[in-house]
């Protein structure tokens, strides 16, 4: 054993407690700079051969470094080489941009070091005031049930296990498996794919989640989900649940919500919507009619790490009857042990409502986001973003080399390159191409996906700092890299 | 819709940087100050009833407010009020005390904002390595996969899904659900809550995984494991997969890993090993042979927010073979699609690998604090908290009043204050209530648990900052808590 008499802490002792704080306020100061250029730096640009190499072969820290080296190592190698979501060119997926304020929280969270799982702390007050505020503006009531996770992927598989449970007793499930039990249940064919491997790991398996075709404007088509869940019935099925999207992650689109809530009420199913992104919408005025079907939703899944601007990780999922929520994760025995008084006390705690026994304290950057901006300069973020989407899609039409490849119900423009010398082929690979050109220009970053088939371009506007010209330079770079791969215009 | 002219971005403009920035150096202060002076401040008090009342009656914020108001309402409501697990007085659970590079780290990762999920980008090359350098340090190859997650509830669950999926055609499970296979798995009784939890939340249910009971040393019974699967297989159960805890979390106890690995070898079964703390031993020289059997484990779940005083939340699973691990999370449309350059190269991805699509940039703390302490370091702390532990099992065996109930592994104490005069029962209210007097009092958090059906005071020294003298001081604290309620020495 090494001499125990040499260890202390891992605390600065003495005076190097002021080269710490010394550094970190350089750390501080690099980080509001590089926040402060960043529309000056390539959206994003490849890590280059040499960094990967250094990290692929770094040895096991035997020895301690200083905190010096350690963020000399992070700013050459790790800040320029990010993945560009917090640049306004980046719109290539769903990301949030991030802000300073959330940044700065975030120091907060990881200083107090809180483990949000339970016990009787200050923390778990703001993480149940965030989730209230969060149930309020999401047409929940206050008495709602919810919790932060990492992201909407969790919270989905969260909703899963709940509804699942919720069934005639369905709690029995918890111990005796899910294997007994023909559930089923219902989403869009749009759905993300979060949503089949919820069913995957919660043990249904993902054929038990039945695809819904789509309807011309890519929303759920509500007459073939009656007859799917007419069909399952009499084929044995246990129809227990279905899925609605608020955003769909390929063009935005919004389930008919509304329509969803009914075929769920009379068929007794749980109504669980999925707003990884597009909830946030509920912040604006103009997009908030949209969503008012969340008000009859059992459950509600969405990021404040995407539109929110929150730092990541931050999703959120909301339950609206809270006993249910609880016995589907509740493991009774350490429940009822709960003390009266003392550290131990404040039942029910938060590992009781999601498979996270420790967890961070996320609700600190979502408190400071939404206390610093106020939820209504969020909604005219959200409506500046929207926007922003329509000001593309308007230049994309006037383009004749370009064609838009579905409607704009939110913040994603899906478009295409077209050309009457081209297969459909041929524009697939052409598309392809431009994008990754485009992305490594380091110009913009939008990304591809397939729309009936056809590989297109996408761009989601989900970044605060996205502004039209950022678009504009977008579709330039698009065409002009198109005609060096020699497109000829129309 | 609200004018979008006005809008900008929520980035603060001109001059305001400026502002934003000396704010933050501010509250970098705030928290520097705040954890020099950890000593002077009791461990724990109770949030007041003011405070809990603001929380509970805010109103969602409409209007945005200054990130001095923010921090300041942080500084007077949070900041007194968390649960104390800094602090080294703190030996209630299994919480890590964390360190000021940690949360230096934690800020820059908020800042840069990468999502973890996927694409090609140096934060994905940083989580590799540092998952390289996890794997190597606890007995795997470098080959081996693995990725940060929440904490070891999730790992945990991630091992029981891939170990489930890596029995004969178990792939097709993942379409098809659990049901149609009678899989059982194996734990001491001993085993935390979250693996019987992992088995209700992946469909198994709980009753599919089996209690094994313990030897004289609060270990898994080895010849009981045995019976017990053989009794399955000829009734018919399929044994997938059986795990052993290296630190048990009510006394701290190393189930006999090598035998175990012996058996699930003989039986063909998955060898997982929670090691939420334990495997931190792993570091110390002293320590490392109780763990050389992890070289045999399957799989690995462990935290670095405990025993490593990584700020919350930073769990890590580990598996040994690559394949199967992504073969049961992988969704092979999307993985098929990843492209060969651009921002979506770069396969196989981290939400290939586990349930989170969008993930916080966890490795970032992780690295700094590698890198910072080493694992030299590292290792000598465990040793100091191990050493800390054995300082007060001694310090009870030498109190007539005191008696200690398991034997000192690592570093969890169990004891008990004893009388002639009482009962059992009344034994077991005294010392509920001396704790629940202790964490109350702000001079240490010890808390309870039970062995052999007796309530118990635990001390869990998990904490960097934890010494003698502080040890000596709950017990003190404990023994006079307990006169003041009556208890007449021996
Ligand atoms: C509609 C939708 N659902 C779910 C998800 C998954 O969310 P997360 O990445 O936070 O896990 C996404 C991600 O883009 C999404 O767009
Ligand atoms: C042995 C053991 N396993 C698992 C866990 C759960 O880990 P986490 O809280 O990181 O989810 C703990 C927590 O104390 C533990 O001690």
């Amino acid at each position: 054993m090494t001499d125990d008499k040499q260890f202390s802490s891992l605390d600065p002792q003495g005076e190097e407690w002021e080269t710490l704080r010394a550094e970190g306020h350089r750390m501080l100061d690099m980080m509001v700079d590089n926040l402060m250029i960043l529309r000056q730096q390539p959206v994003w640009q490849p890590t280059p051969e040499t960094v990967r190499q250094r990290f692929r072969s770094a040895p096991v820290p035997k020895n301690g470094g200083s905190l010096e080296d350690f963020t000399a190592a992070f700013q050459q190698d790790v800040l320029p080489y990010g993945v560009g979501n917090r640049h306004p060119g980046f719109m290539g997926w769903v990301h949030g941009g991030g802000t300073a304020p959330g940044m700065l929280a975030e120091m907060l969270a990881a200083g107090l070091n809180a483990n949000l799982g339970g016990r009787d702390h200050a923390p778990v007050e703001v993480e149940r005031m965030v989730i209230r505020w969060a149930a309020t503006l999401m047409g929940f009531p206050e008495t709602a049930s919810g919790l932060f996770v990492t992201g909407s992927s969790l919270a989905n598989f969260i909703a899963v296990i709940v509804a699942s449970r919720a069934v005639k007793d369905g709690l029995a499930l918890r111990r005796s498996g899910v294997g007994g039990r023909p559930l089923v249940g219902y989403a869009a064919r749009s759905a993300h794919g979060c949503i089949s491997r919820a069913f995957d790991l919660a043990g249904l398996g993902s054929d038990a989640l039945r695809l819904v075709p789509l309807d011309g404007a890519f929303r759920m088509d509500i007459a073939a989900l009656q007859n799917m869940i007419t069909a399952d019935r009499s084929a044995g099925f246990q129809p227990f649940m279905v899925v609605g999207t608020a955003g769909t992650v390929d063009v935005g689109a919004i389930d008919p919500l509304a329509d969803i809530a009914t075929i769920a009420e009379a068929e007794g199913l749980w109504f669980h919507v999925d707003g990884a992104f597009g909830a946030m919408a509920a912040l604006s005025p103009y997009y908030r009619p949209a969503l008012a079907a969340l008000e009859k939703a059992d459950s509600l899944a969405f990021d404040f790490h995407k539109w929110a601007q929150v730092p990541y990780d931050a999703g959120c999922v909301i339950v609206r009857d809270p006993i249910r929520h609880a016995a589907a994760f509740a493991q009774t025995l350490s429940y009822l042990s709960r003390e009266d008084r003392g550290l131990a006390a404040g039942a029910p705690w938060f590992c009781d409502l999601g498979p996270d026994l420790s967890r961070g304290f996320r609700a600190l950057k979502v408190w400071a986001t939404l206390s610093v901006y106020g939820t209504r300069e969020l909604g005219r973020m959200v409506d500046h973003c929207c926007a922003v989407a329509r000001h593309l899609a308007q230049r994309v039409e006037r383009e004749p080399d370009l064609e838009l490849m579905a409607p704009v119900t939110l913040d994603i423009v899906c478009f295409r390159l077209r050309s009457p010398d081209l297969t459909n082929e041929e524009l697939d690979t052409l598309n392809a191409e431009v994008v990754k050109d485009v992305q490594e220009s380091g110009i913009a970053a939008p990304s591809t996906t397939r729309i009936n088939e056809r590989l297109v371009v996408r761009a989601a506007i989900v970044n605060h700092r996205t502004v039209n010209d950022d678009v504009d330079r977008m579709v330039d770079a698009v065409l002009m890299f198109a005609r060096q791969r020699g497109l000829r215009s129309a």
